[in-house]
């Protein structure tokens, strides 16, 4: 016992977002991951121990919330409140226990509400605006405070935040069109969910209001465009309580710190009791400054920080548009990004681990539930024979093929920072 | 999104029955599927990923039933209704949730019901007949239907039909000889507890009125064997609600087609809501025609369906029989099926995987928890180093070891036929 207390590890995590790959054609049937000039991730590769990591299960999907609780162990499969309070997350809401909230459409409707267009055209540059317009004139509804949260092209998060809500409410969005807008139902007979439908059906009320008469509406349909006149809800949930690091039975981590540019990434990390910081330059893009954010990891792992937390997006978002060459590029600025953390870490008493935090193969565009490559060092680690890092050499690593909280317990397990399970 | 959608592959599944096996001694040591001639499958190994699959969990020996759940996604831990109702399926019942199924054996009895001989000899060749005249005689009891089904040797199964059934009732075989039949007792304080054991009572006692003078049992009499007087029944369980391909949340597949001669796998699929089809010539047996079947799965993967499984029985049983001469030839004639098959299929738009819903080794002759050998080809997939196909060879695939759910999640993942968990 003595000895393990003493003897605690640093433990620094990077995650390129999106890693793994499938075979790229245009690669002649290689990855990203398998082309790209990585020599310092390599080394750390050939001085560790390389697997396999399923952030939820085999061919289980992941989105970026479930892959990330999981990656920190919590298992996402248990208590997780749904998209709603994620999305908004990710759209830069700050959600607390008990917040309920929603995914929203801005959308089209007639003069009887009949949905004209679920998506007000998809294309919609006035959202921020009209977000903002909405916040500073609908405010409260019956005592609950509503928020509006602009995200991608025609989506919108929805908050409510009060006293007496329940996400067991039906969908405002008929999800076709030539309909009415539907009235949000209570789902079951508590007085929480009664009243969470009125708010609901209120505010569905009081935006249309606000909206069919905005000027940037007008303009819209001046050029032909159908107006942003409503917003269309789907997919209550109700924020949970996650443990922090510091609550956590096993989990002996002191001072956490997350660097990231992503909202929805800061949230969750904000939500487990981390410190975010997003460094100048961090943009959350393909052109994101990495060698920022590993001097911002140094500056932090040289103050008594005994967990820190490095995500780079950009390599997800080059697979989401398809980009190999950009994959291929923003691999190697982390593998140099990488070089700089390693020459400035003491390998004597720090583990390292480079993943991504689920697969996103330029193929298909989008997140998959294949195994994503994982290596880890820490001191004293029984190297395997696995030299090189890719989507195929992982197979064969002395880590075999782990699932959800394996992982982070793994790392735990190797900074001597879990408490003993049993006598 | 988009995308993703329009990137659906199709699925075609191959399973050869109780496929795995353990060393054969007159193979000196080798398996059958080592030993066998299978180009076509090795070939589609080569340009896949090979691994190993634990139908339910290493070690857990798996009915046909709970395999072939797991094999479609269905965790068969949770939720399992016993063996009833799948007893029931195999001998051809067709079930609806809240039906209740018992398993039985035609057997013995004196006048004062002791019971002589638990199985009435076992070799009952009568069995169909009385079956059919318990079905023409006895009809409902107390307003609830009852129907019996044969199955093998001195097997019987029973199902009751309507309202108000629990599972929870005790047997009334005794599982020992020389005492009585036993009453079924509530197991539960239940109206529907109370009111299934007496259905059950008053059909024992009728069984054995109908039996005790049958035309059949006298001859047997004469003949010196034991009359099959009365249907000794045990493990009550309740049928329950399965969600169909369609119903279930991640699962995107909208037309579903299994091809099998074996009941219990038709029950099942059925259950799951997949079509199922019988070719001209398909068994069950050792004597099956493979090719007939792959000639219905090409039929059929030319009209719009998205998901294909086919069946072969006869592995399993010349494994149940210790045919080793005929399991070796059946595999090569599933390998001529499978080159049809692959002739057939478009490469580049399919998702195929070879494997065995559980191992029914040689030396075993019955179904053992080894892990499933299973190899997996797909569009862009990154194939692993192996090249053969076997027991052995499947250990170094770059699947790993995967269990229960895991593989159909696979499948889904690599079709992209698998909703995201999460934002």
């Amino acid at each position: 016992m003595m000895i393990m207390r003493s003897n605690k590890f640093r433990i620094v995590i990077v995650v390129a977002d999106g890693l793994g790959d499938r075979a790229v054609p245009e690669l002649n049937g290689k990855t990203p991951l398998e082309v790209a000039s990585k020599d310092n991730i390599d080394w750390l590769t050939s001085r560790g121990v390389t697997g396999l990591w399923d952030p939820i299960a085999p061919g289980v999907r992941p989105g970026s919330d479930t892959a990330h609780l999981a990656l920190f162990g919590i298992d996402p499969t248990e208590n997780y409140p749904g998209r709603g309070p994620f999305e908004a997350i990710g759209a830069g809401a700050e959600l607390e226990p008990g917040d309920v909230a929603l995914r929203g459409n801005f959308a089209t409707v007639d003069k009887e509400f009949r949905v004209i267009d679920r998506r007000a055209g998809r294309y919609l540059p006035e959202n921020k605006d009209l977000v903002k317009y909405l916040n500073e004139n609908v405010g409260e509804i019956d005592g609950i405070k509503v928020r509006f949260y602009a995200a991608t092209e025609h989506r919108v998060a929805v908050v409510l935040k009060g006293r007496d809500l329940s996400p067991r409410i039906s969908d405002t969005d008929p999800h076709v069109t030539g309909v009415k807008v539907l009235y949000s139902k209570p789902l079951d007979n508590s007085y929480e969910a009664r009243k969470t439908a009125e708010v609901i059906n209120k505010l569905t009320k009081i935006v249309h209001d606000l909206l069919k008469e905005h000027e940037l509406n007008k303009k819209r349909v001046e050029r032909g465009l159908p107006p942003a006149n409503i917003i269309l809800l789907r997919g209550a949930g109700q924020m949970v309580k996650y443990p922090t690091f510091k609550e956590r039975k096993f989990v002996i981590i002191d001072k956490a710190l997350a660097i990231s540019a992503t909202a929805m990434i800061k949230g969750v990390c904000k939500l487990l009791g981390m410190e975010v910081v997003t460094p100048n330059g961090a943009t959350g893009g393909v052109d994101t400054d990495v060698m920022a954010k590993a001097k911002t990891l140094i500056e932090y792992y040289n103050k008594d920080y005994d967990f820190i937390y490095m995500h780079v997006k950009g390599t997800d978002a080059a697979s989401h548009d398809g980009r190999t060459d950009l994959k291929i590029r923003l691999i190697e600025r982390i593998d140099l990004a990488m070089r700089y953390i390693l020459d400035h870490i003491g390998l004597d008493n720090t583990v390292v681990i480079f993943t991504g935090d689920h697969t996103t193969p330029i193929t298909v565009r989008d997140h998959t539930g294949d195994p994503v490559p994982v290596t880890i060092y820490a001191p004293n680690i029984l190297p395997d024979d696995v030299k090189i890092f890719s989507e195929r050499s992982a197979r064969k690593g002395g880590l075999g093929r782990i699932r959800r909280e394996d992982l982070f317990n793994t790392l735990l397990d190797l900074a001597n920072r879990r408490e003993k399970f049993g006598a």
